[in-house]
């Protein structure tokens, strides 16, 4: 078994352990806690998105992130969901009629489209709320742990994530300049996979010096994660409803490959790609499994398809 | 000076430090954070509603709270903004066209109708996640504090608030039942009220025995309050706009009046505001803020006014 191999199976056994917790996590229908019928139907509506079929990676991350620090994965997987959970209210809420307006996801209807659209934005304000439910479970030192669990929240709201969000609105139907197109892809999707492999350190203990590496590694991990997400829907078919597919840039947004074109985007994720993995140098064989989760995550955008440019 | 008098001082002395820390908490749209088109407006848009004019009741319940369990408000005024930041969200999110589809609260356009309802989702988003930032601020022990911040979630989540507004959603249309009537307004009104008291008491360090007296309060506390609130919209006149005014009670929607009339409502209100006092027994005059809080609150609803019924 080669090293690459080895690396992506306990990639795999991370990723799965996710998965249990996510099944788990969220009470079934029958639980007498959600016997209101609203209350049952919105735990089933969180569950419908939360449960969806997907890569898991900002927990995966985590967990990885927490092993290369000398921690015990199983210990933080709860906390772990906690980010999928944030992951999963964002999706929710854009692709609301209000925001993207998408019908499908990975082929499967919205959140909205099966639950009307004022249940999904209420699943989606639960999925947010019991994101911080599930990371305040004690896992690490008290005062270490309320630390981190602030700097998730300062990832994933005005500063970081929701921040994205609200500056790429705003920039639709403009001309993409590359500094705008960059500040928002960091603070929309790179602030959130970031904190990820942060908290996964610091809850196993990590100190400063190795955060700051696993912070340079994210910094360019983040930014091939984002043109590999622009060039996948760039090249993707479009779907049965006529929306956009894989993602949710829509014609007039701000993309990599509307800006370099399709080649010069996949030249740039590949540089973006090598960085992150040169920040890992000093971990040595303990960040196999990071470099595989960011290298399998954009592999898919560095194989050419079929493309509709 | 009357105790009743110094009571009402000293709440509204506990309300401008909340107003205080309010206007100050999120940045100026100069802030150089926040100096990206889109996220300037979301903050604005979080501003916007934040320090739209309210009774502060939860913050100011907190700080009342831990004050009358020897804590000094001062300390944990930022926690307690944290609560008026779920409530603050919560409005956001329920004006929107999918919910209730208000286009005025207390006089002011809603949110979604000043910066479009994409923009308004994402300004509830915004502070929902804030809100935790700021209770995650180091205030008391932090193993403490930690509990105190997840019983938040559970209140706040699908286990309280936004379970109680997806029962309230899918309730809609049905005859009344006084048990549906209220288990959701326990979730949706009373569970954050009640762990304002519950969070004031714990920060301040208060015992199990304090806080089990000071949960009796807030259940029937909760309970006036919702009461109140529902006499409030029976009896208010209709806004310029055609919607109900000062709340969100559609027509068709479960309420006290629609099941007992308005003068029924009036006793029972009375009735729950009596044992809320009564359950203060024990606190004795370190308990007359709070009493003040929970008697002003719901006073509108006692006094008569012009009646459309």
């Amino acid at each position: 078994m080669t090293d690459e191999t080895a690396a992506c199976r306990r990639a795999a056994a991370l990723r799965a352990m996710v998965e249990e917790v996510i099944v788990e996590t969220l009470p079934a229908l029958d639980d007498p806690r959600a016997s209101t019928t609203g209350v049952s139907r919105l735990v089933e509506a969180m569950r419908y998105s939360l449960t969806a079929p997907g890569k898991r990676l900002r927990p995966t991350l985590l967990l990885a992130a927490a092993e290369a620090c000398g921690g015990r994965p199983r210990d933080f997987v709860r906390f772990a969901v906690g980010l999928e959970m944030i992951h999963a209210y964002s999706l929710v809420h854009d692709d609301l009629p209000a925001m993207d307006d998408d019908d499908l996801r990975r082929g499967r209807p919205t959140n909205h489209v099966v639950f009307g659209e004022a249940m999904a934005i209420l699943a989606g304000d639960a999925l947010l709320t019991e994101a911080f439910a599930l990371m305040l479970e004690p896992v690490a030192d008290p005062a270490r742990q309320m630390e981190i669990v602030a700097e998730v929240c300062r990832a994933a709201g005005w500063r970081g994530m929701v921040g994205g969000q609200a500056a790429d609105l705003m920039a639709e139907g403009r001309d993409p300049a590359e500094d705008t197109l960059r500040s928002i892809h960091e603070r929309k999707t790179g602030a959130l996979l970031a904190v990820s492999v942060r908290a996964g350190a610091r809850l196993a203990g990590a100190g400063d010096e190795q955060v700051e590496v696993l912070d340079r590694f994210s910094e360019h991990f983040g930014l091939a994660f984002q043109i590999a997400d622009d060039i996948k829907d760039e090249t993707a078919p479009t779907e049965v409803s006529g929306k956009t597919g894989g993602g949710d840039r829509e014609a007039g947004k701000m993309t990599y490959p509307a800006l370099y074109g399709v080649e010069r985007s996949r030249e740039l994720l590949e540089q973006e790609l090598d960085l992150a993995s040169a920040a890992l140098a000093d971990f040595g064989e303990r960040a196999a499994v990071l470099e595989e989760l960011a290298r399998s995550s954009v592999a898919p955008a560095l194989e050419p398809r079929s493309e509709r440019v």
